[in-house]
Protein backbone atom coordinates (compact mmCIF):
# COMPACT_ATOMS: atom_id res chain seq x y z
CA UNK A 1 0.00 0.00 0.00
CA UNK A 2 1.10 3.19 -0.75
CA UNK A 3 1.23 6.25 1.93
CA UNK A 4 -2.08 8.18 2.75
CA UNK A 5 -2.10 11.89 2.38
CA UNK A 6 -4.66 14.38 4.65
CA UNK A 7 -4.64 17.56 2.79
CA UNK A 8 -5.37 20.90 4.50
CA UNK A 9 -7.42 22.96 2.13
CA UNK A 10 -6.73 26.90 2.96
CA UNK A 11 -7.44 30.13 2.07
CA UNK A 12 -11.58 29.65 1.06
CA UNK A 13 -12.72 32.56 2.63
CA UNK A 14 -15.71 33.20 4.19
CA UNK A 15 -18.72 31.20 3.77
CA UNK A 16 -22.12 32.66 3.68
CA UNK A 17 -25.61 31.68 2.70
CA UNK A 18 -25.81 30.41 -0.77
CA UNK A 19 -21.92 30.23 -0.94
CA UNK A 20 -20.72 27.60 -3.72
CA UNK A 21 -18.69 25.11 -1.70
CA UNK A 22 -18.03 22.67 -4.29
CA UNK A 23 -16.90 25.41 -6.38
CA UNK A 24 -14.83 27.03 -3.78
CA UNK A 25 -13.44 23.80 -3.09
CA UNK A 26 -12.51 22.67 -6.85
CA UNK A 27 -10.88 26.24 -7.19
CA UNK A 28 -8.83 25.86 -3.91
CA UNK A 29 -7.15 22.27 -4.93
CA UNK A 30 -6.61 20.11 -7.93
CA UNK A 31 -8.74 17.56 -6.82
CA UNK A 32 -8.11 13.94 -8.31
CA UNK A 33 -10.41 10.67 -8.66
CA UNK A 34 -10.74 8.95 -5.60
CA UNK A 35 -10.26 11.65 -3.19
CA UNK A 36 -12.26 11.75 -0.71
CA UNK A 37 -12.95 15.78 0.14
CA UNK A 38 -14.03 16.16 3.98
CA UNK A 39 -16.39 19.26 4.49
CA UNK A 40 -16.91 20.47 8.61
CA UNK A 41 -20.57 20.91 9.02
CA UNK A 42 -20.19 24.25 9.99
CA UNK A 43 -19.07 25.69 6.67
CA UNK A 44 -22.41 23.26 5.28
CA UNK A 45 -24.48 24.64 7.64
CA UNK A 46 -23.60 28.02 6.94
CA UNK A 47 -23.67 27.78 3.18
CA UNK A 48 -27.10 26.37 3.38
CA UNK A 49 -28.26 29.13 5.68
CA UNK A 50 -29.29 26.56 8.67
CA UNK A 51 -27.89 29.23 11.28
CA UNK A 52 -30.52 31.29 13.93
CA UNK A 53 -30.44 34.14 16.14
CA UNK A 54 -30.00 33.41 19.75
CA UNK A 55 -29.17 36.28 22.37
CA UNK A 56 -25.66 37.14 22.09
CA UNK A 57 -26.32 37.60 26.07
CA UNK A 58 -27.11 34.82 27.16
CA UNK A 59 -24.86 31.52 26.83
CA UNK A 60 -28.00 29.53 27.41
CA UNK A 61 -30.94 31.04 24.68
CA UNK A 62 -29.80 28.34 22.08
CA UNK A 63 -31.39 25.42 24.06
CA UNK A 64 -34.65 25.95 23.26
CA UNK A 65 -33.27 25.08 19.54
CA UNK A 66 -31.88 22.39 21.38
CA UNK A 67 -34.93 20.54 22.41
CA UNK A 68 -36.99 21.65 19.52
CA UNK A 69 -34.24 19.85 17.26
CA UNK A 70 -34.21 16.67 19.59
CA UNK A 71 -36.86 13.59 19.79
CA UNK A 72 -35.44 12.47 22.82
CA UNK A 73 -33.12 13.66 25.32
CA UNK A 74 -30.98 11.00 26.59
CA UNK A 75 -29.08 12.92 29.77
CA UNK A 76 -29.33 15.95 31.18
CA UNK A 77 -26.12 16.97 33.55
CA UNK A 78 -26.01 20.78 34.11
CA UNK A 79 -26.61 22.99 30.85
CA UNK A 80 -25.38 19.40 28.82
CA UNK A 81 -28.46 17.78 27.22
CA UNK A 82 -27.46 14.63 25.61
CA UNK A 83 -30.00 14.05 22.73
CA UNK A 84 -31.56 11.79 19.75
CA UNK A 85 -32.02 14.44 17.06
CA UNK A 86 -34.50 14.88 14.28
CA UNK A 87 -31.74 13.69 11.93
CA UNK A 88 -31.11 10.51 14.10
CA UNK A 89 -28.13 11.38 15.57
CA UNK A 90 -26.87 11.20 19.16
CA UNK A 91 -24.60 14.18 20.14
CA UNK A 92 -24.69 16.80 22.54
CA UNK A 93 -26.79 19.78 22.15
CA UNK A 94 -28.64 18.38 19.13
CA UNK A 95 -25.44 19.71 17.37
CA UNK A 96 -25.96 23.19 17.81
CA UNK A 97 -23.32 25.25 18.77
CA UNK A 98 -21.91 28.61 18.96
CA UNK A 99 -18.16 28.65 18.12
CA UNK A 100 -17.06 29.82 14.30
CA UNK A 101 -20.36 31.66 14.02
CA UNK A 102 -21.26 35.38 14.21
CA UNK A 103 -21.84 36.74 17.67
CA UNK A 104 -25.78 36.12 18.39
CA UNK A 105 -26.01 33.27 15.97
CA UNK A 106 -26.06 29.23 16.10
CA UNK A 107 -25.34 27.13 13.62
CA UNK A 108 -27.75 23.94 13.02
CA UNK A 109 -26.94 20.75 11.21
CA UNK A 110 -27.90 20.50 7.96
CA UNK A 111 -31.19 19.66 7.10
CA UNK A 112 -30.16 16.21 5.27
CA UNK A 113 -26.66 16.09 5.82
CA UNK A 114 -26.25 12.99 2.98
CA UNK A 115 -28.02 15.55 0.65
CA UNK A 116 -25.50 18.09 1.57
CA UNK A 117 -22.51 15.73 0.82
CA UNK A 118 -24.47 14.57 -2.56
CA UNK A 119 -25.09 18.31 -3.54
CA UNK A 120 -21.23 18.90 -2.88
CA UNK A 121 -20.18 16.08 -5.24
CA UNK A 122 -22.38 16.23 -7.97
CA UNK A 123 -20.84 20.20 -8.11
CA UNK A 124 -17.01 19.28 -8.06
CA UNK A 125 -18.07 15.99 -10.63
CA UNK A 126 -19.99 18.96 -13.13
CA UNK A 127 -17.17 20.92 -12.57
CA UNK A 128 -14.41 18.93 -12.90
CA UNK A 129 -15.18 15.65 -13.85
CA UNK A 130 -13.58 14.35 -11.20
CA UNK A 131 -15.17 11.22 -9.02
CA UNK A 132 -14.31 11.79 -5.41
CA UNK A 133 -16.06 10.86 -2.18
CA UNK A 134 -17.62 13.91 0.12
CA UNK A 135 -17.58 13.25 3.88
CA UNK A 136 -19.82 16.13 6.02
CA UNK A 137 -18.02 15.84 8.94
CA UNK A 138 -18.92 17.23 12.92
CA UNK A 139 -16.90 17.03 16.24
CA UNK A 140 -19.05 14.59 18.50
CA UNK A 141 -18.70 12.79 21.95
CA UNK A 142 -19.29 9.42 23.08
CA UNK A 143 -19.67 7.17 26.15
CA UNK A 144 -16.95 5.88 27.99
CA UNK A 145 -13.96 7.98 26.64
CA UNK A 146 -13.27 11.53 27.09
CA UNK A 147 -12.94 14.72 24.76
CA UNK A 148 -14.48 14.50 21.35
CA UNK A 149 -13.40 13.32 17.79
CA UNK A 150 -14.71 14.14 14.09
CA UNK A 151 -17.14 11.46 12.66
CA UNK A 152 -19.15 11.90 9.61
CA UNK A 153 -22.47 13.13 9.62
CA UNK A 154 -23.45 12.78 5.81
CA UNK A 155 -21.78 11.31 3.11
CA UNK A 156 -21.76 10.90 -1.36
CA UNK A 157 -19.96 8.92 -3.34
CA UNK A 158 -18.23 6.29 -0.82
CA UNK A 159 -19.34 3.31 1.05
CA UNK A 160 -19.94 4.81 4.51
CA UNK A 161 -19.43 0.92 6.20
CA UNK A 162 -16.50 -0.92 4.87
CA UNK A 163 -18.18 -4.77 4.89
CA UNK A 164 -15.51 -7.47 5.34
CA UNK A 165 -17.53 -10.41 6.01
CA UNK A 166 -16.61 -13.50 3.97
CA UNK A 167 -13.12 -11.91 3.79
CA UNK A 168 -10.44 -14.29 5.80
CA UNK A 169 -7.42 -12.73 7.99
CA UNK A 170 -3.53 -13.82 7.47
CA UNK A 171 -3.85 -17.27 9.16
CA UNK A 172 -7.31 -18.31 6.43
CA UNK A 173 -9.82 -17.33 9.68
CA UNK A 174 -12.82 -15.75 8.60
CA UNK A 175 -12.65 -12.16 9.81
CA UNK A 176 -15.11 -11.25 13.23
CA UNK A 177 -14.98 -7.77 12.86
CA UNK A 178 -17.21 -7.37 9.61
CA UNK A 179 -17.73 -3.83 9.49
CA UNK A 180 -15.80 -0.79 9.77
CA UNK A 181 -17.13 2.59 9.48
CA UNK A 182 -14.27 3.77 7.18
CA UNK A 183 -16.46 7.19 6.81
CA UNK A 184 -15.84 7.74 10.74
CA UNK A 185 -12.28 7.19 10.15
CA UNK A 186 -11.58 9.68 7.37
CA UNK A 187 -13.29 12.22 9.06
CA UNK A 188 -11.14 11.65 12.43
CA UNK A 189 -8.22 11.80 10.10
CA UNK A 190 -9.09 14.95 8.32
CA UNK A 191 -9.57 16.61 11.60
CA UNK A 192 -6.11 16.30 12.52
CA UNK A 193 -4.89 18.72 9.87
CA UNK A 194 -7.93 21.23 10.85
CA UNK A 195 -7.55 22.03 14.10
CA UNK A 196 -10.60 24.11 15.67
CA UNK A 197 -9.12 27.32 15.67
CA UNK A 198 -7.05 27.27 12.80
CA UNK A 199 -9.97 27.78 10.32
CA UNK A 200 -9.12 25.16 8.20
CA UNK A 201 -12.90 23.83 7.05
CA UNK A 202 -11.86 21.34 4.51
CA UNK A 203 -9.05 18.59 4.08
CA UNK A 204 -8.65 16.40 1.00
CA UNK A 205 -7.73 12.38 1.85
CA UNK A 206 -5.55 10.97 -1.02
CA UNK A 207 -4.89 7.54 -1.84
CA UNK A 208 -7.93 5.82 0.34
CA UNK A 209 -8.37 2.27 -1.62
CA UNK A 210 -10.28 2.37 -4.34
CA UNK A 211 -12.57 -0.11 -3.83
CA UNK A 212 -14.39 2.63 -0.57
CA UNK A 213 -15.76 4.28 -3.64
CA UNK A 214 -19.16 3.88 -5.13
CA UNK A 215 -21.41 5.87 -7.11
CA UNK A 216 -24.16 4.16 -5.64
CA UNK A 217 -26.28 6.46 -3.12
CA UNK A 218 -24.67 6.48 0.55
CA UNK A 219 -25.74 7.62 3.50
CA UNK A 220 -24.86 7.53 6.77
CA UNK A 221 -27.90 8.04 8.26
CA UNK A 222 -29.67 4.91 7.11
CA UNK A 223 -26.21 2.81 6.81
CA UNK A 224 -24.18 4.25 9.61
CA UNK A 225 -26.77 5.29 12.37
CA UNK A 226 -28.00 2.42 14.53
CA UNK A 227 -31.67 2.05 15.06
CA UNK A 228 -32.75 2.42 18.41
CA UNK A 229 -33.98 -1.02 18.66
CA UNK A 230 -30.40 -2.31 17.54
CA UNK A 231 -28.89 0.27 20.06
CA UNK A 232 -27.73 -1.41 23.27
CA UNK A 233 -27.61 1.71 25.08
CA UNK A 234 -30.64 3.12 24.11
CA UNK B 1 -0.40 23.75 7.48
CA UNK B 2 1.39 21.07 5.29
CA UNK B 3 -0.27 17.52 4.34
CA UNK B 4 0.25 14.57 7.20
CA UNK B 5 1.30 11.24 5.66
CA UNK B 6 -0.02 7.99 6.85
CA UNK B 7 2.43 5.33 5.94
CA UNK B 8 1.78 1.91 6.43
CA UNK B 9 4.45 -0.32 7.52
CA UNK B 10 5.32 -3.24 5.85
CA UNK B 11 7.63 -6.29 5.93
CA UNK B 12 7.89 -6.87 9.86
CA UNK B 13 7.27 -10.66 9.47
CA UNK B 14 5.83 -12.76 11.84
CA UNK B 15 5.35 -11.97 15.42
CA UNK B 16 5.67 -14.19 18.83
CA UNK B 17 6.54 -13.76 22.51
CA UNK B 18 9.55 -12.14 23.00
CA UNK B 19 9.48 -10.32 19.52
CA UNK B 20 11.98 -6.76 19.78
CA UNK B 21 9.02 -4.45 18.42
CA UNK B 22 10.61 -1.57 18.49
CA UNK B 23 13.66 -2.86 16.89
CA UNK B 24 11.35 -4.69 14.25
CA UNK B 25 9.70 -0.78 13.37
CA UNK B 26 13.02 1.03 13.55
CA UNK B 27 15.09 -1.17 11.47
CA UNK B 28 11.30 -1.26 8.86
CA UNK B 29 11.08 2.37 8.78
CA UNK B 30 13.12 5.68 8.61
CA UNK B 31 11.50 7.38 11.78
CA UNK B 32 11.64 11.40 12.26
CA UNK B 33 10.89 13.28 14.97
CA UNK B 34 7.55 14.00 15.43
CA UNK B 35 6.88 10.79 13.95
CA UNK B 36 3.63 9.13 15.46
CA UNK B 37 4.18 5.15 15.44
CA UNK B 38 0.48 3.59 15.79
CA UNK B 39 0.92 -0.42 16.65
CA UNK B 40 -1.75 -2.50 16.41
CA UNK B 41 -3.03 -4.77 20.12
CA UNK B 42 -2.84 -7.62 18.81
CA UNK B 43 0.95 -7.76 17.89
CA UNK B 44 1.28 -5.47 20.80
CA UNK B 45 -0.36 -9.06 22.97
CA UNK B 46 1.49 -11.46 20.80
CA UNK B 47 5.09 -10.16 21.45
CA UNK B 48 4.28 -9.60 24.96
CA UNK B 49 3.04 -12.90 24.97
CA UNK B 50 -0.43 -11.86 26.23
CA UNK B 51 -1.89 -15.20 24.32
CA UNK B 52 -4.27 -17.75 25.90
CA UNK B 53 -5.08 -21.61 24.34
CA UNK B 54 -8.60 -21.77 23.58
CA UNK B 55 -10.85 -25.34 22.25
CA UNK B 56 -10.00 -24.67 18.25
CA UNK B 57 -13.53 -26.49 18.06
CA UNK B 58 -15.69 -24.45 19.97
CA UNK B 59 -16.17 -21.11 19.00
CA UNK B 60 -17.28 -20.00 22.21
CA UNK B 61 -14.33 -21.29 24.46
CA UNK B 62 -13.49 -18.12 24.69
CA UNK B 63 -16.14 -16.71 26.94
CA UNK B 64 -14.88 -17.36 29.93
CA UNK B 65 -11.81 -15.37 29.84
CA UNK B 66 -13.90 -12.32 28.33
CA UNK B 67 -15.82 -12.72 32.26
CA UNK B 68 -12.50 -13.15 33.57
CA UNK B 69 -11.49 -10.39 32.22
CA UNK B 70 -14.20 -8.18 33.02
CA UNK B 71 -14.72 -6.60 35.81
CA UNK B 72 -18.45 -5.19 35.22
CA UNK B 73 -20.73 -6.62 32.57
CA UNK B 74 -22.53 -3.71 31.04
CA UNK B 75 -24.69 -5.24 28.51
CA UNK B 76 -25.39 -9.18 27.08
CA UNK B 77 -26.99 -10.07 23.70
CA UNK B 78 -26.76 -12.92 22.46
CA UNK B 79 -22.96 -14.54 21.98
CA UNK B 80 -22.22 -10.11 22.53
CA UNK B 81 -21.14 -8.77 26.10
CA UNK B 82 -20.07 -5.29 26.32
CA UNK B 83 -18.09 -5.35 29.34
CA UNK B 84 -15.75 -2.91 31.70
CA UNK B 85 -12.20 -4.99 31.33
CA UNK B 86 -10.24 -4.80 34.08
CA UNK B 87 -8.03 -2.23 32.52
CA UNK B 88 -11.33 0.38 32.63
CA UNK B 89 -12.36 -0.07 28.45
CA UNK B 90 -16.25 -0.47 27.83
CA UNK B 91 -15.65 -2.67 24.84
CA UNK B 92 -17.20 -5.65 23.37
CA UNK B 93 -15.96 -9.39 24.71
CA UNK B 94 -13.15 -7.72 27.05
CA UNK B 95 -11.10 -6.93 23.58
CA UNK B 96 -10.49 -10.19 23.23
CA UNK B 97 -10.86 -11.93 19.82
CA UNK B 98 -9.55 -14.71 17.41
CA UNK B 99 -8.82 -13.41 14.22
CA UNK B 100 -4.95 -12.96 13.39
CA UNK B 101 -4.11 -15.48 15.27
CA UNK B 102 -2.98 -19.03 15.35
CA UNK B 103 -6.17 -21.45 15.66
CA UNK B 104 -6.54 -22.66 19.08
CA UNK B 105 -5.58 -19.49 20.84
CA UNK B 106 -6.98 -15.93 21.42
CA UNK B 107 -5.13 -12.88 21.90
CA UNK B 108 -5.82 -10.68 24.77
CA UNK B 109 -5.45 -6.81 25.92
CA UNK B 110 -1.86 -6.20 26.63
CA UNK B 111 -1.59 -6.01 30.53
CA UNK B 112 -0.66 -1.88 30.65
CA UNK B 113 -1.28 -0.89 27.37
CA UNK B 114 0.39 2.41 28.31
CA UNK B 115 3.44 0.91 29.91
CA UNK B 116 3.29 -1.24 26.20
CA UNK B 117 3.58 1.87 24.19
CA UNK B 118 5.85 3.47 26.68
CA UNK B 119 8.38 0.24 26.31
CA UNK B 120 8.00 0.56 22.15
CA UNK B 121 9.04 4.27 22.61
CA UNK B 122 11.84 3.82 24.73
CA UNK B 123 13.36 1.06 22.35
CA UNK B 124 12.72 3.69 19.35
CA UNK B 125 14.34 6.29 21.03
CA UNK B 126 17.15 4.04 22.17
CA UNK B 127 17.65 2.67 19.05
CA UNK B 128 17.37 5.73 17.10
CA UNK B 129 18.00 8.67 19.25
CA UNK B 130 14.33 9.86 17.32
CA UNK B 131 11.86 11.18 19.35
CA UNK B 132 8.33 9.68 18.24
CA UNK B 133 4.80 9.07 19.87
CA UNK B 134 3.99 5.94 20.14
CA UNK B 135 -0.24 4.60 19.84
CA UNK B 136 -1.49 1.02 20.87
CA UNK B 137 -4.61 0.65 18.58
CA UNK B 138 -7.52 -1.72 19.21
CA UNK B 139 -10.82 -1.97 16.98
CA UNK B 140 -13.98 -1.07 19.57
CA UNK B 141 -17.44 -0.88 18.46
CA UNK B 142 -19.92 1.90 19.81
CA UNK B 143 -22.75 3.25 20.87
CA UNK B 144 -24.92 4.84 18.39
CA UNK B 145 -23.25 4.09 15.64
CA UNK B 146 -22.72 0.70 13.65
CA UNK B 147 -19.45 -0.20 12.88
CA UNK B 148 -16.11 -0.09 14.06
CA UNK B 149 -13.12 1.97 14.50
CA UNK B 150 -9.41 1.97 15.73
CA UNK B 151 -8.86 3.77 19.06
CA UNK B 152 -6.10 4.40 21.00
CA UNK B 153 -5.93 1.76 23.95
CA UNK B 154 -2.31 2.90 24.95
CA UNK B 155 0.50 6.28 24.43
CA UNK B 156 3.82 7.21 24.68
CA UNK B 157 5.77 10.55 24.44
CA UNK B 158 2.32 12.39 22.60
CA UNK B 159 -0.57 14.11 24.81
CA UNK B 160 -3.96 12.21 24.70
CA UNK B 161 -6.11 15.13 25.22
CA UNK B 162 -5.22 18.40 22.95
CA UNK B 163 -7.06 20.74 25.38
CA UNK B 164 -8.03 23.93 23.28
CA UNK B 165 -9.53 25.89 26.75
CA UNK B 166 -8.35 29.54 26.68
CA UNK B 167 -8.16 29.21 23.01
CA UNK B 168 -10.81 31.22 20.51
CA UNK B 169 -12.19 30.67 17.36
CA UNK B 170 -11.86 32.51 13.89
CA UNK B 171 -14.55 35.28 15.85
CA UNK B 172 -12.68 35.89 19.00
CA UNK B 173 -15.11 33.82 20.69
CA UNK B 174 -14.07 31.21 23.35
CA UNK B 175 -13.95 27.58 22.01
CA UNK B 176 -16.81 25.58 23.41
CA UNK B 177 -15.73 21.90 22.57
CA UNK B 178 -12.43 21.87 24.64
CA UNK B 179 -10.50 18.54 24.44
CA UNK B 180 -10.21 16.94 21.53
CA UNK B 181 -8.79 13.21 21.66
CA UNK B 182 -6.45 12.88 19.69
CA UNK B 183 -4.82 9.69 20.08
CA UNK B 184 -8.37 8.23 18.89
CA UNK B 185 -7.98 10.21 15.87
CA UNK B 186 -4.81 9.38 14.96
CA UNK B 187 -5.48 5.77 15.83
CA UNK B 188 -8.31 5.61 13.46
CA UNK B 189 -6.54 7.57 10.57
CA UNK B 190 -3.78 4.59 10.99
CA UNK B 191 -6.12 2.43 10.49
CA UNK B 192 -7.43 3.57 6.99
CA UNK B 193 -3.53 1.74 5.56
CA UNK B 194 -3.76 -0.95 8.42
CA UNK B 195 -7.09 -3.04 7.21
CA UNK B 196 -7.77 -5.99 8.51
CA UNK B 197 -7.31 -8.98 6.38
CA UNK B 198 -3.52 -7.36 4.97
CA UNK B 199 -1.84 -8.13 7.75
CA UNK B 200 -0.37 -4.34 8.67
CA UNK B 201 0.47 -3.92 12.01
CA UNK B 202 1.88 -0.78 12.00
CA UNK B 203 1.82 3.16 10.48
CA UNK B 204 3.58 6.15 10.68
CA UNK B 205 1.70 9.06 11.17
CA UNK B 206 4.26 12.07 9.57
CA UNK B 207 3.55 15.78 9.86
CA UNK B 208 1.32 16.13 13.39
CA UNK B 209 1.44 19.87 15.23
CA UNK B 210 4.62 19.31 17.20
CA UNK B 211 2.80 20.37 20.52
CA UNK B 212 1.15 17.08 20.08
CA UNK B 213 4.15 15.75 21.26
CA UNK B 214 5.64 15.24 24.57
CA UNK B 215 7.99 13.95 27.27
CA UNK B 216 5.76 14.25 29.80
CA UNK B 217 4.15 10.75 31.45
CA UNK B 218 1.22 9.66 29.11
CA UNK B 219 -1.70 7.69 29.57
CA UNK B 220 -4.78 6.83 27.66
CA UNK B 221 -5.77 4.79 30.67
CA UNK B 222 -5.69 7.44 32.89
CA UNK B 223 -6.63 10.52 30.65
CA UNK B 224 -8.71 9.38 28.14
CA UNK B 225 -10.82 6.47 29.84
CA UNK B 226 -14.00 8.33 31.73
CA UNK B 227 -14.58 6.57 35.01
CA UNK B 228 -18.01 5.12 35.84
CA UNK B 229 -18.83 8.56 38.11
CA UNK B 230 -18.30 10.59 34.93
CA UNK B 231 -19.94 8.35 32.66
CA UNK B 232 -23.60 9.30 31.84
CA UNK B 233 -23.99 5.98 30.26
CA UNK B 234 -22.81 3.85 32.85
Amino acid sequence: MTPLEIIPVEGLGEITRGTDLAGLIADAVELRDHDAVVVTQKVVSKAEGAIEAVDPDDPLSHKAIVERESVRILRRRGELIISETTHGFVCANAGIDLSNVERGTAALLPEDSDRSARRIRDGITGRTGVRVGVIVSDTFGRPWRRGVTDVAIGAAGLRVIQDLRGTTDAYGRELQVTEVAVVDEIAAAAELVMGKSTGIPVAVVRGLDPTLFTDEPASVRTDLLRSPADDLFR
